[in-house]
């Protein structure tokens, strides 16, 4: 099995298809494209109609979309395993996988993945408003289910996958979080796996724009 | 079991899940609030801390968001039959799905759904091509599984349900479509529920702006 996906600094949604299959120690080949490449587009119609990273390619089945790759691997790879074992937990749980998915503009339009910078924006307050309810979201979940383990459902599941790279936002942009939500974003940004991304992203030499890798302020 | 929607003129997301119950026959009470009234976000708040149409109750269990829902009825009232039988097609079918669910900005930004009116826009490259990346899927799927039926994967299924919206607005803004896109087109334009939600929206009184509704070219 292979997972196409695109610089790991940059790409969000690489991440979550990436973190899916790690932390569930699914085995898989890593097939990373450039962003910036003139072959990026060319070299993804091979296995994509949307051109869009990440993809799965699992024998002649390919499959795109993060949260289409997430489905795949619970059904597939996890025996159902991936969402809460609860009917009503898992139904929560893609409810705030699915507004993630689809939702989120502020943050994501104000604050895009560079997970090796550090920089500071001023955020809209319609981003304030998104970061205040994921916080709600965050320490509600965290909070019901803290008997059974430190991440949204208490133990890691697809829920978790999706909000990785909101916690590499929140920790490059220096977002204060109330201590609830904080609490999470620790236990996430301390996962081995996302501490494998972020080590590969530092290693990565490609940038966007000249002079903004390791922005401080 | 209730569905909480807005104005079936406009609101694409509630048609998602709307159709989702109705195409399978699945009894609910519909509950509909002015998206341009005070109380729909003090209302909506009650069942969803995003404050999104739409959401399901089921009991004490509050779904939100139309992906979601659509992945709590499968598993809950549809045996799973909502996705296509076949791994690989239920894989592809998540994926287009997915795609849909958290992408096609530029038809969804130039082409807001407004099922009575006939209205005619220019289109920017970026929706062009967005409308024929939606051709070649449509028309290879359909051509795939022709002899199943002439939905997406032959017989409907929760992927149709996703592209409603679309279907509405390639409708009312004339949108030129490839002989077998338009097959599809059709045949989704035709469904008995898809023309029930038309004529609830034509009913309604309530517009976004004066002088909006059944506007002409």
């Amino acid at each position: 099995m292979q997972l196409i996906i695109g610089n790991k600094n940059y790409s969000s949604w690489s991440l979550r298809g990436w973190l899916a299959l790690k932390a569930f120690n699914i085995p898989f080949e890593e097939i990373k494209l450039s962003l910036f490449s003139d072959e990026f587009h060319l070299e993804l119609a091979k296995y994509s109609p949307v051109g869009k990273v990440p993809v799965l390619v699992d024998g002649d089945l390919s499959v795109w979309d993060s949260l289409a790759i997430c489905e795949y691997i619970n059904e597939n790879y996890l025996d159902g395993k991936g969402w809460p074992a609860d009917k009503n937990n898992r139904a929560v749980a893609r409810s705030i996988v699915a507004d993630m998915h689809s939702g989120l503009f502020a943050i994501r339009n104000e604050m895009p993945m560079n997970c090796r910078a550090k920089r500071r924006v001023e955020l809209s307050d319609k981003a304030k408003q998104e970061v205040s309810t994921l916080e709600t979201i965050w320490s509600n979940l965290r909070t019901k289910h803290a008997k059974d383990g430190d991440y949204l459902f208490g133990t890691f599941s697809l829920a978790d996958v999706f909000f990785a790279p909101v916690v590499f936002r929140f920790s490059t942009y220096g977002t204060q979080l109330s201590d609830a939500a904080s609490a999470y974003y620790t236990t996430m940004l301390a996962h081995p796996d996302m501490q494998a991304w972020l080590a590969d992203s530092i290693a990565e030499t490609e940038v966007v724009a000249a002079g903004e890798t390791g922005e401080s302020v």
